[in-house]
Formats: structure tokens, sequence, C-alpha cells
């Protein structure tokens, strides 16, 4: 079957990442290749673009100010939280017929999965000619099938050199250092900081994710008893812990919270808003502090969250802006030259050095009707206690990251000292 | 007079930066040309180190290591927040004496230039020949005399990239974001967020500093009018806005907090510890939540709290950098040519284009006995109302910074959008 004539929209959902645009500059000039496609659209803030019929026309701008947009972060189109219902697809269907719209492609996570599924069934129903590619993006790397999402490397490199720094600064002045980290419910943003170890006893020492129960008992234990080993203690913690109910420890934390602050947000989709709020970094120093600084007075403690730098911070892995890119390239191939509908998906080629290729897979398989819907954290790469991170997801997360800022140390300085600790 | 013949001292004090082993760096390869300095003492965790004759040999270590030390962040020796008190400075002149060290070097901010002027008085009334230079470094800028200080660039320029991200970030997901910056007492850090503009509207649009007394009122009035203008509002806020009254609002903030959340720590200077918490943060997001939400309950409304970040995240300043290594050198240069103690200062050249050189002033003007014992920044860099920074200042801090990622973006998406506006 030739392609099909007319022209493309494209649009970008959820929330931005570093390398979001790499994906929209994929599809410009891949699209700037053909000649059936005539105008390929930039549907506004996504979807609500489309229904508002808010275009801008992308195929002809300069390669310069492409390759610029591709290394800024943030959706250049705007993004959107909105999810569409029933009548909001009619529109979206009205709007596509209305601009003799062919092919359509949307980068985003399993949400915008999701639509893209309901916008191509509702065409077929109405024997509507359109291609319609899903183009995966998310720093929370919880997408289905995909090898991994476009996104979550450079996350994971922010995160990574967060924790460079960080563990550094810990072993400079001594103490507890509490970092909350993205990822509602999966564990990989928070398990790569791991990555930032270069010495022995680098931090972080302890990593809670979401994917095993939050218990504050063994926690505090935990902590005292790395306090007592080397003095100090760098903790990576999810912001998606739950309890061993599965009750959002931010949820619990709100929750007790009396007088004196604003109610913590919920999304559209009801889900409490996570990020953007330090109550869950504050509880868990205030129990550190009560706790351990029984038994010494000068524990130093803190916390940080990292919040919205992990997604916005300009600055990227290589593998995952170029991969980023590739997708974008990808689904234009594969919807004019194979004439298919489906979500993009990297596949990591088998072999000792790291090699990633795509291919095109069902949008029902990313954005299933049942549970799970999304992927978590794998077993194999959680120890028993569920306390920290096996060095295999090195292995999987390392390439996908690259580079990390190397440091310098003198041998003389010994990696652990007294001070601060809990003798 | 000839240069004083012995060992060597070096040390590293308070909050470590981005570039404080620049300046380590600088002291070592300057007193590697010098054979009056037979051994270069690093003192482990500052003062403390000195008092416990916790000393490595710094001298003859090899350049490759030093180079990668000196692009590493935090305190490589190891810092201290300990503030010596009467008979830890005889214990410290006895460890000097002991290994007949005839040179102190010490890295920090206003408080070790004032431990460094009182070892040097005690030395002069003990006739015991020393020469004492204080090396600046402090993230905050706010050091008397030197035109600004190694530390602030590279903090400075983690801040105006993270507002980059950050704007980007809210254009394409229109809304409020609050964030809070570092600076108990002094705005450059908070400032330096004008630097991320780029694009007519891009934020921070709003600058609170503890500079200015902030009132909640003006705030929400300030947010809202901005809101309505261009449908969203980033912020930037020290951590040190004091009410009219000079209360630090985080300390309002913690005290109307009750239940559910662990006491905020104070240092050992008594001053309540205001990074590492997310209570200010949360506290003015509901606020604005609760205040603009009656007129559109859909606005998105976020805080974040960068923290430690600002400091330890591994980037620098090129200028920076470069200057905190020649503060090092030209310290140990001062003492052995010139035979003097003091404080080395950065001198801004006049001219168009930056160019700065080092002058070495007394410690009592860097850690005078009365007040004002810090600087702030200087009226003239500030709006009459308060809330906003002039463009003067980006003269003042640009250079200190250098490069900053350049942004894309199309031309034909307007730059501001009704989305999460308050219409």
């Amino acid at each position: 079957m030739a392609a099909l004539k007319g022209n493309a929209v494209v649009g970008q959902a959820g929330g931005p990442t570093a390398v979001i645009n790499q994906s929209l500059v994929g599809v410009i000039q891949e699209v700037q290749k053909y000649d059936h496609i005539t105008h390929l659209l930039g549907a506004r803030h996504g979807v609500k673009g489309i229904m508002e019929e808010d275009y801008i026309d992308l195929k002809r701008q300069p390669t310069e100010m492409l390759e610029l947009v591709a290394y800024t972060p943030a959706s250049a189109l705007g993004s959107t939280r909105h999810k569409p219902k029933g009548e909001d697809f009619e529109r979206i269907l009205g709007s596509f017929k209305q601009h003799d719209v062919r092919y359509f492609f949307y980068i985003g996570g399993n949400d915008s999965a999701a639509a893209a599924q309901i916008i191509n069934k509702l065409a077929q129903e109405a024997k509507y000619d359109l291609r319609v590619i899903h183009i995966p993006k998310t720093i929370d790397n919880d997408l289905l099938v995909t090898d991994h999402c476009p996104g979550y490397g450079s996350a994971a490199k922010f995160v990574a050199s967060a924790f460079i720094g960080d563990n550094l600064d810990n072993r400079a002045l001594p103490g507890v250092k509490i970092n909350i980290l993205m990822g509602r419910d999966a564990g990989f943003i928070t398990a790569a900081a791991i990555l930032a170890r270069q010495r022995e006893d680098d931090g972080p020492h302890l990593v809670y994710i979401p994917e095993r129960p939050f218990c504050v008992k063994k926690f505090i234990e935990a902590v005292g008893s790395t306090v007592d080993r080397i003095g100090r203690c760098l903790i990576a913690v999810s912001e998606g812990i739950r309890d061993e109910k599965g009750v959002l420890w931010t949820k619990r934390v709100v929750d007790e919270m009396e007088g004196g602050r604003g109610k913590v947000e919920t999304d559209s989709f009801g889900n409490l808003q996570l990020s953007g709020t330090g109550s869950l970094a504050d509880y868990l120093a205030g129990v550190v502090r009560s706790e351990l600084g029984k038994r010494k007075s000068s524990l130093r403690v803190r916390a940080d969250t990292y919040g919205y730098l992990q997604r916005s911070f300009p600055s990227w892995s290589e593998v995952d802006a170029w991969e980023a890119r590739l997708c974008g390239q990808m689904a234009v191939s594969y919807s004019l030259e194979a004439d298919q509908d489906g979500s993009v998906a990297l596949v990591r080629l088998p072999g000792t050095s790291y090699a990633c290729g795509t291919q095109l897979v069902p949008l029902e398989s990313v954005a299933p009707s049942c549970e799970p819907k999304t992927k978590r954290l794998p077993d194999e790469y959680i120890v028993p206690a569920g306390n920290y991170i096996r060095d295999q997801f090195l292995v999987y997360a390392g390439p996908l990251v690259g580079n990390l800022p190397k440091v310098g140390w003198f041998e003389q300085v010994k990696t652990s000292h007294p001070y601060g600790g809990l003798a």
C-alpha cells in the first residue's frame, strides 16, 4: 500500500524532559524528506491544541533553529496534563479531518499512548485513513515493552551527577543527608543514584524505592548502623515510597500535618502531587534527628527534594539525546515506509557493548487495558533487604547515562572519619 | 625581610563550594615553587584537624591528581562548622609551633577570616613568626571588601541554569512555580536567577531577597497580576526572607507548624537551619493555592527548594574556577614575596570588558568587630517595589557566571498562553 498523502500533526504531552524536543526535531527533520506530507502541524499543548485547532507549521523551520530547539529542555510546543474524554476524541478526529491530517505523532507517556490508541480506533471506525504513532517519553522509565524510555537517561544523569556532588559535600561535612527523588511507582530514577559511586565508601549508602514497603523503624536502624560504621550516611528515597499497606508515605505525612501549611495538590487523575513538596524530606529528617539525635546530639541531618530539576535542568545524556532523536525519526519512517500504527520501542541489541535499535510495537502493548499498565524496577536489581540496588543495575543504566564527572581525592585522606559519627 | 623558612598549613572551612578545591590546588602548586616551605600540611576538617594534629602532606602530589581535585566540588581536605573558642586557639598555635608551621592559609568565609585574625594576633603576642592568609570562599558572595567571592559564580551559574530549564518547564505546563534559593542574609544567589532570561517574557517574573521585607499580601497580588498578564509566574525566593519586623519567614512557618514534623535544626552559632528544609516552599505554595485558587481552581502551583545542589552540583563557572585558583596562588605569593598577613581580595579592573586582579587586604577589614560584618546586595540592584532585580546586576554578575545554555524556540509559538491563566 502506498503511503498516504496529506498533512501530519505532532504533539507533546505530560511532564517535559531534557530530550523531548529531540524527538520533536527528529519528526520534523524526517518529515522534511517526504513530499507525501504537505504540512507538519505542531499542536500547541498536546491534545488541547488539536481540539482548539491551535497549530503552527513546522515543516519549513531553519536547520539551525531546529538544532537549537533539539538541545533545549521542556516541550517547545507546550505540553498538557489534560486527559481527553469521550467527546474530546470526537473533536480531535474532527480537527484531523478538517485539516486533512493523515499522520499523528504523539510524544508522551502511557496516557498519551492510550489516547493515541483511542484516536486510532475512532479513525478506523469512521473509515478515515490515519496513521497514529506514539513516541515514548518519560523520565520515570516506566513504559512497558521498550528497553528504556527517552528522557530517563538524562534524568538519571542529573541524579547521578547531583549525588556525586552531594556525596562529596557529605564527606566534607559528615552527617545524614536524605534526598527525595522522582518516581511515583517505579524506582528507576532513585536507583540511578548508585551510578554516583566512585570510591569504596561513596554514597548513596541506602536506597528506598516504591517497589518495596518502607518501614521507619528499619530505616532508622539502617541509617544508624551506617553512621556507626563510616560516620555519615547519604540516602536516596523515592517520593513514591509506601507503607506495608501500600499507602504513600507522602500522604501519611501530609495527613498528619495540621495547621501552618496549605493542602497538597491532587492532579486531574486524582493522584496526590508528590513532586514540588518538601514534606516527605522534612519528615524523614525529623525522624532521624529525633531518633538518632538521642545518641549523638551533634549529628548533622539534612534533607533535600530534588524536584523538577530532575526533568528540566538544561543538561542531558548524549545517548539519551541521540535515541530520543532516533525515536522521532523512526516514527515518521514507520508510518510512511511501513504504513503502520504503533509505538516506537527501543530494543537493546545483545552483545558486550551497548547498542540499541528500534521496533514498532502495538499501541495496546504500551497502553494495555489491564494491569500492569506500567513497568516497575525488576526484582533482580533490588537487594533482599529492599534498601539498596544491586550492581547489575549499573550494566542496565550505565550506558543510558554515559560519562559522569570524575572526582579526584588525596589518597592520604581516610575515606571515613570519626567526626560526626555516633561513637 | 627575607621569607620565613618552615612548614605551611592549609585548611578549608564552612560550606563547600564547586571551586574551593581550586583554591587549595592553587596553594599547593604555588608552594611547590618555593624551597622555603618544606612541608605543606593539609589540615583535615579545618581547625579541627589543626587542633588534633590531623595533617597530610600535600607538597608532593602528582600534577594529574591535583588537576582532578581542582575540578572536584566540595572540600577535598574535609570541612568543619566548628567555631574555635579561647583555648582552641592556644591549641592551634601549639600545633603550629610543634610542627614549625610558619605559614597558615585558611580558605573560608568571614568566620574563617575572624579565626585567622585571632590566630595571627596570638602569634604576634607570643612573638612567634607566622604568616596568616585568608583565602575567600562562599557561595553567598557576602564577604566585605572583595568585589565578589570565589564560589559565588558557580553557584550563580547553577541557579541561572536551573531557572533556564524551570522557565521552559513552566512555559510548557503553565502555572505558578516558586523556587527557594540559598542566602541567609544576602540576595546575591537569588538575584542570579535573572541571568536565566533569554526571551521577553521569560522568568523569573518575581524575585524576593532578604534585603527587603516580605509581605504575603503584596506577594499574592504580584503573583496574581503576573498570572493574569502572561498565564504563568516563575518566582525566585531567598530562604532568608524576613517579615517587616525582621523575623525570618522560615522561623514563622516552622513555629506555626504543629505535629507530624520534626523540629528544624539550629547550627552551632544558634542560627535556624534554612537550607535542607522544604517548609518555606510548601508554605508559600499553599498560600498561593488557597488565595489564587479561589479565582481559578485549575491553577497549577508548585514549589521547589534547590537546597545543597547550589553549592555541590559538579559544574562550575570557568571564570570562578580560574579566580579561585588565582586566589590560592596569590595567597602563597603574598605571604612569601611580600611577607604580609591578610585576606586575598578580588579587584575588578575598570573598563568595558571584564577583568579581575587581586590585592591583599587587612584581615580585620574582612572580619570586622562591628557591623556590618557581611555584604548585602546593593540597593542599586533592587527595584523600588523590592520584588525584582535591575538589569545593572547583569553587568556585575554576568561575567562571573560566563556562558549559559542557549535555548531555541519556534517564533510562531506565542510566548504567553491562556491555558492555566486566571481569566
